[in-house]
Order: structure tokens, then sequence, then C-alpha cells
């Protein structure tokens, strides 16, 4: 049996902390499964005297994560550290440049210096692995890699974060406005005391810059994306899309179009009997369409401890079998610059929600502001809400609940312009893409 | 670059062909994806003259599989000729011996041959890559095998036969009853002539047998699969789990017991609620319950050319890209012996359906019977249909619906026995065993 690959982990969090105990529990397995032992020898953390309930007595501590990361006693260096800059950055840098394959769980570190964290592990002719950094245990990046090497793809999207999930399933659920949910998720963990990140689509934009690259081929640039979170979304909204067949996911999209690959992260209307909206809570999810398979659809924990480490394990797990693939599934040479998508261009069906003014002429007003664009619509729901039953009656408006056929973002914007100006509604027009599926 | 890998097909169905034509589309794709070119230089097939629209020109042919599985010029040996016996096996053989990977998308074989192949594979160190012989496009060997290397498996469970997850859904939702859904499938191609494999549940026993082994360490055995079909079920089954909140799927079921790992085949409640209940028509899906990850499920095509050749096209690319697992995800020497499931000590929920004779005594009669078992009921629906409304109620019978909690498949046989005995019910008693999910 080949001699045991050496691990260093950099970062003892809840993950780091998970991998270090399963790696203990699993020897024997991991052994007989990869072809030889995966011994962590060395770790790194920023405080040495924090009881983590595992025992670190058989490796070396390294208060710096970049001498860990260039010690000449591990063949890995993993980084649980995080964030996009140091000392995540320099750390793997520096694993990278002295010949070690990292295995890695950053998105932020991923989406801003992907490619040229790529180029120097090929350089180097070391494997750069991250399939923690997505979907948590979803085994979404090797599919993408490895299992459907061979296959052209249309269409990937995501439910990749679980707060918006759980936030929006609570939304819909209980019938609880969005700020009540958020503070909830708060309580219970599921959101940072600072949300803006998660519920504001930024951490699913950057998990989404991985997806497409791996999909498409494409250089992983969170600026490419048009990104817009959940705060404007009210339980009316979901109330709406039930009684239309939908429910509102917040989904990271990337879409071959005939103008390029379009990468967008925003509340999306999703059919209620796809297997992307029966996924409630904090789990995550991702479907994928691709040449003859329409679709396929990965559905698990995209976060915790456990989960996470498993994912780290089955990287760790490749280097030890001699598992070397191009990060991004391409030679980093190939892979094609994107520009951000102009979502005036983006075409699609809408889910309009307005408060008319109840008075003549207003549907009329509206109808000739959709035709002008020519915008066809599937369906129109106004209902006179009951005497006395909501306040929307009483300042004279009623809800309007239209949905388009496809169309162009920027002729939906033009009409509702033109419809603002004609003074029939009040307040701003909700908008939500549906996302055909 | 290295050589291009040379690849031999056997077969030329749907699949076959499907593969040819989808090398040729991404024969540049494929060899930026795997760091060399694959090409297939040689088929082999019953028919020569027969028209397939794909062009054979290039390609060595073959009368025989044997002599293309020893020919010189291939690196790689496709099976796609299908079925448990020669040419299939001897085929299979003869290229690992003549230190050939390869690819395959027969169950059969495996499910009867699975250990011997691999240790021949293992001996000639050569791969033995079969994606697609279970879930199709499904990526759930390599997610088994490599992405969940590092887990503990507690259960592994899926929809594994289009065939019957397409009648049980016509079933559902039309009210049909299953002969005649069953000859719509036929019609449509989606069951064969000869249904019993499908719908007996012999074809999602082989898959199963296949996912224990790579889940569980365990030697593939299908006959130690207990295995029941779902000819029995009626719409009145489908219509009370649905009212009960479950649907019935044909489940392979995988589970670590303490007695050992049970495996077993047989129509199952599962919660609607859950991923896998969502799993409608043709489609097929698996889901997995390890450490820190429950649970991980995986929706997508379970058949069909192109889905089918995607799975296969993956397992060349792993070959070309130099990566060799073994089989079953262990050493053959550490997969070990399984028992066939006594399935009088499988324990679980039962939904249990009875035609009672509607007279005083026949509620006090079951319960008894049910409690002298220590059998706990978690609900009982009888309702009397409605007058003239059923022939049951013409024969002096109503249908009783049970739903026990967690007890033994002893307990509850013994119990309809002596029911049965006491002579207050009419015909089979109906008996679905629940799955937690």
């Amino acid at each position: 049996m080949v001699a045991a690959l050496k691990v260093g982990v950099a970062g003892l969090g809840t993950v780091g902390a998970a991998l270090i105990a399963q790696v203990a529990r699993q020897r024997e397995a991991l052994a007989a499964r990869c072809g030889r032992g995966i011994e962590i020898v060395a770790v790194c953390a920023r405080s040495r005297a924090k009881d983590r309930e595992i025992d670190l007595n058989s490796m070396k501590w390294f208060a710096d994560p970049v001498a860990l990361a260039r010690d000449g006693d591990i063949d890995v260096f993993v980084e649980l550290i995080g964030g996009a800059g140091d000392p995540a950055k320099a750390a793997v840098e520096a694993a990278l440049a002295s010949g070690k394959s990292v295995v890695t769980a950053n998105k932020a570190l991923l989406a801003k210096h992907g490619v040229k964290l790529a180029a120097l592990a090929e350089k180097h002719r070391v494997a750069l692995n991250f399939e923690a950094a997505v979907g948590g245990a979803i085994p979404i990046v090797k599919t993408l890699r490895e299992g459907l090497a061979g296959n052209s793809f249309e269409r990937i999207y995501g439910i990749l974060n679980g707060t918006c999930n759980y936030i929006l399933t609570r939304m819909e659920q209980d019938k609880m406005p969005f700020a009540e949910c958020l503070k909830e998720a708060q309580r219970f963990g599921y959101a940072e005391a600072d949300p803006t990140f998660d519920i504001e689509g930024h951490d699913t934009a950057q998990k989404l810059a991985i997806l497409a690259s791996l999909a498409f081929g494409t250089k992983v640039d969170q600026s490419a994306i048009y990104v817009e979170g959940i705060s404007s979304i009210t339980p009316a909204d979901l109330a709406a899309a039930d009684e239309l067949g939908y429910r509102v996911k917040l989904l990271g999209v990337a879409v071959k179009t005939p103008k390029g690959i379009e990468q967008r992260v925003h509340p999306t209307m999703v059919r209620k009997d796809s297997a992307i909206a029966q996924v409630m809570g904090v789990t995550n999810a991702v479907t994928i369409d691709a040449e003859g398979i329409n679709p396929l659809t990965l559905v698990g924990p995209g976060a915790g401890g456990t989960a996470t480490a498993s994912a780290v394990l089955s990287d760790i797990g490749d280097v030890a079998r001699g598992v070397r693939t191009a990060p991004f599934g391409l030679p980093t040479a190939r892979l094609t610059a994107v520009r951000k998508a102009p979502m005036q261009r983006h075409e699609g069906g809408y889910y309009i929600r307005l408060l008319a003014r109840d008075k003549p002429g207003t549907a009329a007003t509206i109808a000739k502001r959709l035709a002008q664009q020519e915008i066809s619509l599937e369906s129109i729901v106004q209902r006179h809400p009951k005497d006395g039953a909501g306040a929307a009656r009483k300042n004279g408006s009623v809800p309007v609940i239209l949905i388009t056929y496809a169309t162009s973002e920027d002729a939906v914007r033009k009409a509702l312009a033109a419809v603002g100006r004609d003074s029939v509604i009040s307040g701003r027009p909700q908008v939500i893409r549906i996302e055909k599926n």
C-alpha cells in the first residue's frame, strides 16, 4: 500500500472540527476506499486554547496558515479559513506554488480569484478541489466536472442559499412578512447578524459564478452576474404565486442564450410541480438541463459541519486516489470571458403585481400600455377585496396580478413606466421573473 | 497531448447509436475536458446493414463482440449488449483479461457476476465502470463511489424503474386500474411486451443490488433481495394513501439494521412532502441517508438513449483521465457476503386495507387481533360507502384502512391471519410497508 496522504487543515471552525472527527471515525474505510490512508498531520487556527472536542495531540500546530501551506510534511492543504482575501488567498497560493494539492470550501475566494488559482494549480500539476464551496454535501462540482463531462449544457439553476430559502418557506407557509422571518432565521442561527450578503443574493452569486464556469467554460466572474435579493417579496406575492401554480424561490440561473451566457440571481417563480419547487427550508438544490437530460436535479443539505466536511473529505479522497481534474473542467487557457448579462434583454415570462386605482378606465389603460409593448397575457387575476377586508380597498385600490407570456424585460419595464405615468396605479409594481421548468 | 483514447463499442441499439453521435458532436470539448481525445475506432452489432443514422465508416466492424474485446487497437471496451450471459459476459471477461478497461450499462450482468468481474478488473489493474447501469443519467455510482467516499451510510433507496413509476403515476392521477395503465405503458413503449421483469420488481432488484454494494460494501447479490411487484396495487390504495398524506412508489431499499443490511423491493408508502414522492412518470430518483446528510436526493431521467449514453461517456471520460476506482468502492476481497433479509423480521409502519364484514363485533375482533400482536394504530379510516355507491356495500362489506406504528412484519402477518380465521373480512387484506422519510 502507498504511504498515507498527509493533510494539513487551516481553519478549525465547525467544518474543520467535523472533518477531523470524520477522518478519525472513517480511518479504516477511507484507506480501503482510496487505496491509501488519509492522515491529518497538521492544523492551524486562530486560537489554540479553544475547546473543540477533538483530539489534536498528534497534529503539528501552526499559528500561520501560510507556514502550514508550505510545510514540507503535508501533501494536501485544506483551506477552511474563508474570505476572498488573505490569509486564505496567500495560504492557497503558497500551497499550490509549493506543489501541494489544495482542497477548499471558500466560495468567495474562488468567485474572485478562481481562474488565477486554477492556472497556478495547472502550472504545478496539482489538484484544486472545491466540492464544499457550492451546495454543501450535494456533489454538484463532481457531477459537472466529471459526471457530465460529455454533455452540452443548456442551463443550470439552483437554490444555493439556505437562509433565503428558509425565509421564503416560512413566509409562504405561515404568511409571515419578510422582516419577521428574517428575525426568526437570525434567532435560529440560519441568518447572520448582518444578513445582507445572504438576502441580497451575493452568496448565491458567488456560488453561481462557480457553477457557470464548470457548466459553460466561462471564467469565474462574480461581477458578471445580475443580482437581486428577496427583501421586496411579500406574503401576497407568495399567495398569488401559489394560486397560479407557482412558488417563489431565490434562484441562481446560468443559461445559454443566443447572445451568450446569461447569469442572474433573483427571486423566481417556478412551477409548483417541479422538483426544485419542492425544496423547502434550509435545503439546497441544483437543476441541470443538458443534452438529453431534462432535467437532472440534486437536492441536499447546503450547509452544516458534517455535510460540508463530507464534501471536503470527498475532495481529499480524490487527491489520495491520484485524480487530478482541471479545476473548472477545462484548461484555464480555454475558459472564456463572460460579459454581464444586460437584463433589459432578458426574455421570459413575468409575474406583475399592481395596485390599480379602482376607477373606470384603469384596466383599459393597463391593457393598452402592455399591448403597446406587444406583451401578451397568460392570465389576469383581479379580485375586489371583501368589503372592509383590506387597506387596499380603503385607499381605492385593488391588487391586480398579471402573468405574461415570454417577452423582454425591456418591454415590461417600459410598459410599467408608462402605466406609472398614467397615474392608474399606486406604489411600485412588483415584478418577478418566471423561470420555465 | 497524450494520444487519443481508443474505444470499441459492442451493441448499437439506441444507447450505442446515441453514444457515437455524442462523441462525434462533443469531440473538441471532450478532448479539452479529459486532457486527451476520445475516438470510437471499432464497433460490433448483430446487423451491419441496419440504418442507424450514424456514420460508421471510420470504424472497424466486428461481428463477434469477444473478438472486438480482445482487439489490440482498443483501450476501452464498451459493452452495450445486455443480458447476464454470453456474449456480454464472455466479451467483458475477454476485455478485462486482455488489460482493457470496461464500461458497461449492463445491470443484469453486474447483479449476477459483478464481484467476479470486479476481481478480474482489479487483477489486471483496469477500470470497470457502470454509471449507466443504475438510474440512467443520474450520477449515482460516482456519487457513492467517490462523492461520499468518506461517509458512513445509513440507508439508500430509490425509484429505479421508470415503467412502474409511470404506471403508479397514471393510476394515481387518473384513477385508472393497474391493467389499463400497463396496457397504455406498453402502447407508449414504456413497458415491454412481457412486462414481468419490470412490474414484478426484478429490474429494480438488480439495480438495488449494485447500489447496496457501493453503499455498504456488500457483495452484489440479487438473490439476497426480497422482491414484491406492483401488480396488486389498486387505485383505492393510492386514493387512501393520498388522503393519509402518502404516495405509493415501488422502491428499492437497502438499509443498515442491527441484524445486517436489509435489501428489499416492494411498493412503499412515502410521505407526500418528501423529494422522492414528487417524482412522477418515468423519472428515476435515489435518496441517500448518510452521516450528516439527511437526505441527499438525485432525480433525473432513468432511461433513454441520450441520457444513458451521457452516463457511458462520463465513464469513458474517467478512463481517459486515468481515473481507476475499485468497481464497488472497496477492494473485492473486502466486500462482505449478505444474507437475504428475512422479511418477517422487518420493522416499520404498515398500511393495511381490509374489506370488513358490516356486522356487529367486526371492529372489536380486528382491534383484538392487532392488540394480541402488540400492534398500535396511528390511524383508522372507515367510511361507509354512500348508499348504492359501491359493490363493497352490496356485499355487506366496508373498506377499513389501518396505519400502524412501527411493528414487525411477523406481527402484522400473524394478526391478519387471525383476522382471516375469524371470518370478519372478505378477500385478502392489502398490506403496504411505510418507509419513514
